[in-house]
């Protein structure tokens, strides 16, 4: 199941409406987490009535889906850009260093862990969070399988859902690292990243 | 800052008691999120009063701290097996099939994701994780460095912190990627688990 954007007449305008509640919303998860956070404090943050914002999203799973969209279109242009590289397994792996320094800052990670909590409880997110990742793995299957054939390395299923998995996990792992571990070494985890990755993707 | 346990007169007694908020805030938090879960739901979940609870714990945030002191007694015993399997590096490697396995297991991992999107947010909660992460890789650098000397293997400080947290990183990591991917194929993610730890370990 996914959460379908609402139609309005005015895109552009509509399309800037739907960001102030972002924002807003945003921030309020951030402070008060998902369930703490209601309706009300994110129309008081975003300057618009609660019926307002029903204009644009039916509450706030809907507004999760947009954040996990967000993340989507992030991603998807990171994968397209991993295409034009030539090599694209030594165009991931010279990422590592920024990669790794981007997935352990804090502030950036914050709405994501919370997003992960809440699809583990309520199954409107988690068919959202689940099919967002189904998409994102269908975009890089090709790219993982194409880079590996390239260096004439094994790409039978397995091999390339396992790696393709532990991939993924490696980045996810970091947001939930730099919190629990506030005084993380970042040159040393990209050293560490940096072996692991080429494990992954060079054999 | 750490949260102290109420000191009682009839420590098995307050023992069996905590147990019961525990196993009940668990299921609360599980359910409704930490900022959805109230005191009064945990009281009523646990069949004891409010002001009964009070009696063992401070409110939300000692009950966290008390879920987080468990899980560090829990790594704590694994890698005090490990000291005592000869190779530390290669007993953490044959574990790799049965830890993958426990970490990828949807329902054991609900409450820590809970508890680090609490700690982004919570100054409090933040302290107690800080804590516990700082108490654990206390105990794993010593093992991990011992296990590496036994290979020749380098054991200056920036790879060792490095290999510290990225080994803890790809075991964060696994919940999150569970969540997120309910179809993962548990064989092959140990197959490419073990690719990278083998790396991350023996290099």
């Amino acid at each position: 199941m996914t959460i379908t954007e609402k139609r309005h007449q005015d895109p552009e305008r509509a399309a800037g409406r739907r960001r102030q509640v972002l924002d807003a919303a945003a921030a309020c998860f951030g402070r008060s987490g998902f369930h703490g956070a209601s309706m009300a404090e994110i129309s008081k943050a975003a300057g618009m009535s609660a019926g307002h914002i029903y204009n644009y999203f039916d509450g706030k799973d809907a507004i999760i889906a947009a954040f996990v969209e967000q993340n989507v279109e992030r991603v998807s242009a990171l994968l397209r850009d991993l295409e034009t590289r030539g090599d694209p397994l030594q165009a991931l792996l010279d990422d590592v260093p920024k990669s790794v320094r981007e997935h352990i800052d804090r502030e950036t990670w914050k709405l994501p862990l919370e997003i992960t909590a809440e699809a583990s409880r309520n199954p409107t997110i988690a068919a959202v969070v689940h099919d967002a990742d189904r998409r994102t793995r269908a975009q890089f299957r090709p790219i993982l399988k194409a880079g590996r054939e390239l260096h004439g390395l094994p790409v039978d299923d397995a091999t390339l859902e396992g790696r393709l998995d532990a991939i993924i996990s490696v980045f996810q792992g970091l947001p939930v690292r730099a919190q629990h571990n506030p005084d993380l070494d970042s040159e040393a985890l990209v050293a560490a990243c940096t072996v692991a990755m080429k494990a992954l993707l060079f054999t």
